[in-house]
């Protein structure tokens, strides 16, 4: 079988581009997915369906045109990859973590160790914890891999 | 019927009596539940079960002993109110949120003004926006009424 | 056991009260609920959330604040009564309709002979056609009561 | 991957075909499908199996023939376009927007500005509203296509 | 926990009423429940919904009236009891014991050994086999009472 | 998309081979599936994992084999076709069409007019009744088929 | 909200009535439930039945009478204990965890030290991990228990 | 249709080499899966994630990597073995029992006759009991096959 990834969170540095060509390198059979990681083009999602003078119905609109690719590619996932960096909010990315919890996806945490406490709800749920993209390689290759010839 | 109404979130200020009492007053037919609420209390749920040197395994038993909590009253829930503070991380929150939007159970969120682009993903779920306990309640009262007699 | 009778679609006759009469003179044992009948107060039941300019956001506040209701009360339905009257466009009732089928909860629709063709694939999925609410409430008696002593 | 798209709706006007075009012209990789939009072909889906004093009745069997294609369908779809016209009742269009709601299946509405009140619950429930086929088009290029290169 | 027991099947012998009436000399703690056993009025229970020409669609309607009971009841069922004779066809009460497996609803079957291959199939997804209402009693006894004191 | 057909039911004519050749006559798009119909195999195919003296058990594990198949087969189905004969108790046809109810697959049954009776049940809940496989194809050919060109 | 608390698993010491006494003490809402943990009733469950000269079958017969309650307890739970003691096979209490895993019902297992690693699949998928009826008791309070006052 | 046949239990014979190369021989069209049959790998999949002290936590992470492989195979499979051998305690074979019978999985165990008595609750869901690899590869063969030509 194929396995489908769904990389969740940070958009900010290239830990998406590192776990993909990690599992490039490894040969491993596996389609990857995220969100629109573009910044701005994510906000502006629904401009084109008109303008909004109001902050909150304008992020609505885009959020709810988000959330179709968001859901429907979790869905579809086998294992998600959930990202918290050291910077803003991230509430998107906890947010994913609960979704995936409630439909028994199973997903793996990638953060550093300052964070470990208040992610402790978001960790209890996870499957393992990362703390690197080389990490979160070898794992998608150990649950990827039959057993050894 | 009885409602059950599950309150998700910030610990510091009191929305909950607020809300509680505001039902109260109103006389509404509604059962309010929530996680453990006390921050010590919580953090050290799962020590009795033995001692951790390593604080992520402590805050990972602890966490998991808060969850069996956690999902079994939101389960239960017919409605949660979801509350975002201006400090904190509050991941548990959105993990709460993403929980609600997978099972099916409606959720509003209280929060202010200032936070309403990072929360964009977690109020496209929800089925409304609060900025007081005094619109919650206002919300719940609406809901649970039947059609004026 | 008591029924949960969930009462869906046209606001402008009195056919929920003569069902619930109906019943009571039976002495079914069943409970009735319903969506705010009220039109204004359900048109207006977002407003305390801040005011709209734009009609579609007004709508849309009031309409999902009302949908925490229905949607409830649908999920705990036993059977819903769905009403069609010879006015307006009604897109709620068959909303309602079509959010039953895919619940699989059972429902009659109420209507008259003249809106058999449009009403088609609503009455398709239905588990009966009644033309007056006392069809309505025989079909409830006969439903819920229990093998001839 | 693929995206199925259930076009439900209005059969006097070619949004279908516009939307079909325009996906097209984009190169999108999507599948579209829909009930038999051929009315009169339609409404004699079940002659076949014996005729029918009772319009009802006629009216019945090809209802759930076209049922069954209709439910497949959209339990296939990735996402539902719903088109509401400005002429005819339109109940099953209604009736497809909370089979999908139940089900879980996002969708679009594409509609005039005119009918934003009656259609206020079947809004309610979906992730945008659309007021033209491009716009539809534009919905669907972005929900598939992946984070920018 | 009171168990509620759902019987099927069978309305020519007194096989209800016996098992009824051996749960309550042993003071079990149930609720039993059952389609309409009434022959006549269990055929007749749509006809006040107006005349048919059609046999199939009296039939019909009757039938759905009585599915509207039927499933509801066998939903909230812990377990069925599922009667066949030594005469007629039945179907209905095989039709109950696949709607049982395919809803997790444990059931016991109720039927001599000259039938034993006929039913292989519904015995198959069966929970046991009894050959008298003694038999089902005791069964009813074992599973509902808590271990021994 | 290509369509799974299940074929369930009596095993004396040769009605499946007519509806497999008439979708085939018609280039339908469909893959068919049934239980084993070798009468012979069908009741032995257990007997490779021991002798049993006792003829229930005998038929019990060749049931619960051939369960395997046909409860899979059924739930990959997206139309199952249920086939009543003028003779034997068909016990596991009728089981099959309650089993397809419950996991909302659609079933059309096949039966001559002289058994609607003791089939209401199983017709209440079926999307269709043919008398003919010429009747079947039709209906497969309609479902299937995309709306006109 | 009172708790269903469902006790799995060995059955030659008293950590049952450990735990039950414990939460009486305590004067927990909860209800406890367990299979029959009397052995020998448990393996004669199905004698009355008619007798089976093969072990198998009679075995067969009294665990498919045990697991009608064992699943309709489990399912009503709403946390299972899972006890594992430093004899015999056990395989039931290890299916129980299984079951329960699939069905999100939250699970506690109670063992020793001495067999960690033969259990660490059961325990990867608990919710916590105790080595004495009292931490049990502890964890069953404080989940139970509402914020403190 | 390919079937997709899980692997579970003892590591320590030839019984999946067997099944495989059978049904190989028999030009069955099945894809077999299994968790990671090398023991010390197994046993150290999470070791990269950072050295435990505590033996517990050691097994609960590679526990959990394994068991992301384990559930998400078992959930694509049609059929599930589930060998028992007559060493060690093979906690992880029931569980993936318990986990397939809450997930409607049917399954067919492999053990000899002198573990019947301990494994009569895990045979009590099974659909097939089993006693050498010869007998599965020819269960799968009657299950895959269509009807005799």
């Amino acid at each position: 079988m194929s396995w489908n990834v769904y990389l969740s969170g940070e958009i900010h540095t290239d830990w998406r581009e590192k776990i993909i060509a990690g599992a490039a390198t490894l040969g491993l059979e596996m389609e990857f997915s995220s969100a629109n990681t573009d910044h701005a083009s994510s906000d502006s999602a629904g401009d084109h369906l008109g303008e909004e003078n109001n902050s909150f119905w304008r992020d609505h609109k885009s959020a709810k045109l988000n959330a179709i690719r968001i859901k429907t590619l979790i869905q579809q996932a086998d294992i998600a990859i959930i990202r918290f960096g050291d910077k803003y909010k991230q509430w998107n990315a906890a947010f994913d973590a609960g979704y995936c919890a409630a439909n028994d996806i199973p997903y793996v945490t990638l953060h550093d160790e300052s964070i470990i406490h208040p992610l402790k709800e978001v960790d209890a749920s996870a499957m393992a914890w990362a703390q690197s993209p080389e990490q979160v390689v070898e794992i998608l290759r150990y649950v990827s891999a039959g057993p050894k010839p």
